[in-house]
């Protein structure tokens, strides 16, 4: 009788989900809150000494969840070695090495994403369809898809030709909005050589590594780049948790002007007294993906200049590596689909856009349907700005 | 030579995590997004077929992924059955039915929360100080910490007289800025009567139930108030979660002219020929906390008026009570203190009204260090209202 709905949340890994790097917020709220040791103190004799029973209790509590997430994680490596054949398999249909026999390729009609499909999922879910519908994510996944569908068109090679699956992870990382975001049109052509990403454990840290595979490409020779994620337990044995440390990634070995980080800039010089002509070039730094491999580094204590903006963009590193692991690998194909996107949860469109749909103009309030989507996001956050 | 940063999120649960209602969006979407069904079929027929291969596999890995929910789910239950110990000798404390031992209580110096700690950690963290501070956190922080110490010096009484550990669930659910939100002036009286919270896994059913336990108080006769999640698998195995079902609460049996739901208002009638004067009661509903004993319902396909705002009260509902079973219970002496503040994510803050400090004035922007932290909290998103 009753609606389902959707518990979101990612499901592998309880232990480093929704990263957030919050480290110099806490180190500078520590001296500076309220002294909560002060009004502890001030309370009665008898009442400090049970709330100091009580905090002994808590220490002996955090070193059982400390068990707990060694033990998630050992879950997680066992689950994980379970996963890596099917994504073998997976990598070797994906380049074309292995065909799928017809026992691995034969899909019931019934189990097909059609539009059949979906109106029985419909019914079965017993759910309300409200007049007033989210136009805003009904534009912006109508989009998606069918930039994803002409671009697919266009390029339509004859059946002969195709070997593997054209363009499986580029397809796939950039159905991901929060990916997508960093992919230029130059990143295309080098991703387009991806043909697989690979997560793996560490052997003595509770971090891991993703591996992203490439043929041979005109952009550079590395044949795989890795960007390894360390984390260390929290010093705070009473509260503990584990922490993000630092990220490290493989130097790339670009071909000559084929850097994606920069851009090359020709200038041609002529010489007041000589007369003489020359060209100059001047490289600029350029926005790619690729800089997903050369991480924001944590200040250090010795720094003089600190990043204002450091917090946030550690954070981001941390959580297009995370979501590459928790979303992208084991789903890869419903991503390649699009399928994905109707599992997703809407955070990942906090940072798109809004002007491209309705023009940031804040007179369009009276147009309900248009804004209902956008504005209905974070109501309370974002009316008070 | 890094920065020690933290890595947010619950850490006890790795399936349940960060929920969210959206099935009536999914519902929306699924009839109307772009067919992905039809790209895929435009595909060449060879391509398909690989696809399609693709596809099995990831049944397989779905398969597998129930599996690890399982397994997570019994490591969890696991770990109850060792946590309870400790949350049952809190209680007793808690309640004064028992002294904590010497050995119990006694704290080595070193390990107590004074500003001779919070100065070692901060050298340990080798963690930087920006010289523009986050004043509206520290504000607000402050502000809790301050209302909190006045409240008890107010009330301070003799050693003697002090059972237990007075107000001490009331002040862990109100240092909790989300949860706090619900509980009104009035609550606080009843709530002072709280002296237990619990949590328990179902036996046939991967929801969970909390256990609210109070004294004798003038407001209801029930001495144990619980709320039940229920989930369940989601329909669509082959991109499965756990998916919220319902909820259920106890019903309180207020006392008479106690009922914390209603407000009632009397007013004086004259009646227009007899001249007599009579005094009608009128019952209105009024906010509290205990309405979380009374949660929303679900829409069913046969509801004809549909609150619009179900989806967010759902979610509203499952976090508060995600909130209470991952964060209040297991470290409730934390937020007794107010210690469980400083290792918060911000997420928490988000309902809150930034008016208060800020005026709401645009004007202010020039005020970079008042502004910079309740603006650097999301900027991409609110910028573009």
């Amino acid at each position: 009788m009753s609606q389902i709905t959707e518990v979101q949340g990612n499901k592998l890994s309880g232990v480093f989900q929704h990263p957030a790097v919050l480290g110099a917020l806490q180190q500078r709220l520590n001296g500076l809150v309220g002294k909560p040791s002060s009004y502890i103190a001030d309370l009665p004799a008898d009442v400090k000494r049970r709330v100091d029973a009580l905090r002994n209790f808590q220490d002996k509590h955090s070193e059982l969840e400390a068990k707990f997430r060694e033990e998630v994680l050992a879950l997680e490596k066992k689950y994980l070695t379970q996963h890596q054949p099917l994504y073998d398999q997976r990598a070797k249909i994906v380049s074309g090495d292995v065909e799928p026999t017809d026992a691995e390729a034969h899909r019931e009609p019934e189990e097909d994403d059609d539009e059949e499909e979906e109106k029985v999922r419909l019914t079965f879910n017993r759910g309300v369809v409200y007049p007033g519908l989210p136009t805003f994510f009904i534009l912006f996944r109508t989009l998606i898809m069918s930039n994803r569908k002409n671009q697919k068109t266009a390029s339509k090679p004859s059946d002969k030709a195709t070997k593997g699956i054209p363009e499986f992870w580029l397809t796939a990382l950039k159905t991901n909005s929060a990916i997508s975001e960093f992919i230029t049109e130059r990143d295309e052509e080098a991703l387009k050589a991806l043909v697989n990403i690979k997560y793996a454990y560490l052997p003595d840290n509770p971090g891991f590594k993703l591996e992203f595979f490439f043929s041979e490409n005109e952009f550079f020779s590395n044949t795989k780049l890795e960007k390894t994620y360390f984390l260390i337990n929290s010093p705070d044995t009473s509260y503990g948790d584990v922490v993000y440390d630092h990220a490290e990634g493989t130097k790339i070995e670009w071909k000559e002007d084929k850097d994606l980080s920069v851009t090359v800039e020709v200038k041609t010089q002529r010489h007041k007294t000589t007369n003489k002509t020359r060209t100059v070039k001047k490289t600029v730094p350029a926005p790619t993906f690729f800089s997903f491999f050369n991480p924001p580094k944590p200040p250090t204590e010795d720094d003089e200049d600190v990043d204002e903006d450091i917090d946030s963009k550690l954070e981001m590193d941390y959580e297009i590596g995370e979501l590459i692991k928790e979303k992208i690998i084991p789903h890869a194909v419903d991503w390649f689909t699009g399928k994905a996107l109707q599992y997703e949860d809407d955070d990942e469109y906090d940072e798109f856009d809004e002007d491209e749909f309705d023009g940031g103009d804040d007179e369009d309030d009276d147009d309900e349907e248009g804004g209902a989507g956008a504005d209905g996001e974070k109501p309370a956050e974002c009316k008070q700005q």
